[in-house]
């Protein structure tokens, strides 16, 4: 098969063989994949990975051990947990220390025309929600996590800070939940995205009082300092992203103001299913580009370049 | 009166002038103050503070609007809020953005023979707590914040980072909660002080699955380092130093692991005192060295001493 593989350098090979199915695993045929920003890290030398990319995806069951789901369209949570570490035990699936994530760990990924993945990973995409729509379910559920991990509701005064993909998202699904939603960003092409939902967006965060809760999605040190300012006293700081996390930063207002920082990581498929089956959630105006297999290498230049949103690759049979 | 002023640098002044007791403040006579590491802090530039250092103390009410109150032996909360602006009338004011905080922030400290507070933040000092002991009341509260922010019991695991007065006093806070505590600390002859209290000690981390909750009281880069490794998937790290706060950090396992971290700083005086009065905590053991007001500037080179631990500054009249 055809795969898109990072080993010390990233290369399109075409005989890739097919990852092989373990018994409690489907073999998916990948249609659709998105490139996210761990990918571009990945490539920087992010987690040490060495294998085939990518982990957002929408495909279709081509074999597995119970036959209802061959033949299902799905998108696929992307930890595989041990199942029988203290972790799991404790119902942390995500975080099993023994686990692989696909494209990420120990895993090979869904650049590729097939993949592999428990098939107590996925999850069937509803009719309603196009290819396009369904590759988005893995990050918007990393959206929807921040409300399992953050009481917010219509009281709450909320600024997402960025306008790339995660941002863009995070600030729709919070909007979603009833928040009073400021997007801090620096392009207003993208903001504009958000503005047509009706979420209020701004080129200059203005603190003020300073926010009860502050989502960090720029990924950059900079970010993280303009968060510590704009989180109100006993407020919360929810950081989403690692790409900016070495780097010279000051701690003391989180200790002065008494701030709650939560990381915030992975999250839950049924209610990102959910609001794009409502079309609740507005992602194909996130669309940068379109790219076959074969161009991905291209894929990934086009996805690392300064302004651009979610790139996507489309396997297309060959 | 005598006082130990910092402006620019630090000097002992023999004729400060007594400072001016507004009508809902008492002016305190000063009995004993304690050193903090903030008091060193500052005199390296922190908060860029001028004025009479020092906010740990015991001391006598001289005068106040509320005749009861005169005579009364008392230890002082030291953030002085507006008690009109939005923090204050949502209760958080430790946090109004117009207080004023004793020897710390617009206000004079507690290095001086007389002191004034608001009556609002003065608690009187049961007789069984001895002047020596109730010095140690503020930073004994701070480390009872610990249990205002984070729910610990019976069934977490807990490590305390840093044998240094903080760290001593949280760890035995948390050990009196209940919580398994493990203080991790470099210095055997400190960490003597806690196994006597029956609290596990290791010169080592031995981080193993992870500690429910890692209090981090090193105030050194290093130690938010371990304290995030140490932290398990979804635990809580409690940062409560504002010293070490502005280095080369790696957040990356706080949003990998989706740790919670709380900045703590000020606590509740009334859990504090009755620990003190029930001689539950060891303070006394804390004691480094006393020296008389006079001798302030030799007082505040002792505190900053490796290995050193509290030194108290004693006023007795002149």
């Amino acid at each position: 098969m055809r795969a898109i593989i990072f080993d010390r350098q990233l290369k399109f090979v075409r005989n890739c063989p097919r990852p092989r199915r373990k018994c409690d695993e489907a073999l998916v045929r990948v249609l659709k994949a998105g490139v996210c920003n761990t990918d571009l890290e990945i490539i920087k030398g992010y987690m040490g990975f060495r294998g085939i990319l990518g982990h957002e995806f929408v495909g279709v069951v081509e074999r597995a051990a119970r036959r209802d789901w061959v033949g299902q369209r799905v998108a696929g949570e992307i930890n595989c947990a041990c199942g029988s570490c203290g972790c799991c035990a404790r119902g942390l699936r995500t975080h099993c220390p023994r686990r692989s994530v696909l494209g990420i760990l120990n895993r090979h990924g869904a650049f590729a025309d097939f993949l592999t993945l428990p098939l107590a990973n996925l999850h069937r995409v509803p009719d309603s929600v196009g290819d396009d729509e369904a590759v988005f379910v893995e990050p918007l559920a990393a959206a929807f996590q921040i409300l399992e991990q953050v009481k917010i509701g219509p009281s709450h005064n909320v600024a997402v800070l960025g306008d790339g993909k995660l941002g863009l998202l995070a600030a729709q699904v919070l909007h979603l939940a009833g928040a009073k939603v400021t997007a801090v960003g620096r392009h207003s092409e993208k903001l504009a995205i958000l503005e047509r939902r009706g979420i209020r967006v701004c080129l200059r965060a203005d603190g003020g009082q300073g926010y009860d809760v502050v989502v960090d999605c720029t990924g950059l040190p900079g970010g993280f300092d303009l968060a510590t300012r704009l989180t109100r006293p006993r407020g919360t700081l929810v950081l989403k992203s690692t790409a900016a996390a070495h780097a010279q930063l000051n701690l003391a207002p989180l200790v002065i103001n008494e701030v709650t920082l939560i990381g915030s990581r992975c999250g839950p498929f049924p209610p990102a299913l959910a609001a794009l089956a409502r079309k609740r959630v507005d992602v194909l105006s996130l669309i940068s580009a379109r790219y076959p297999l074969e161009r991905g290498l291209q894929a990934l230049k086009a996805a690392a370049r300064h302004g651009a949103l979610k790139v996507l690759i489309e396997m297309a049979s060959p």
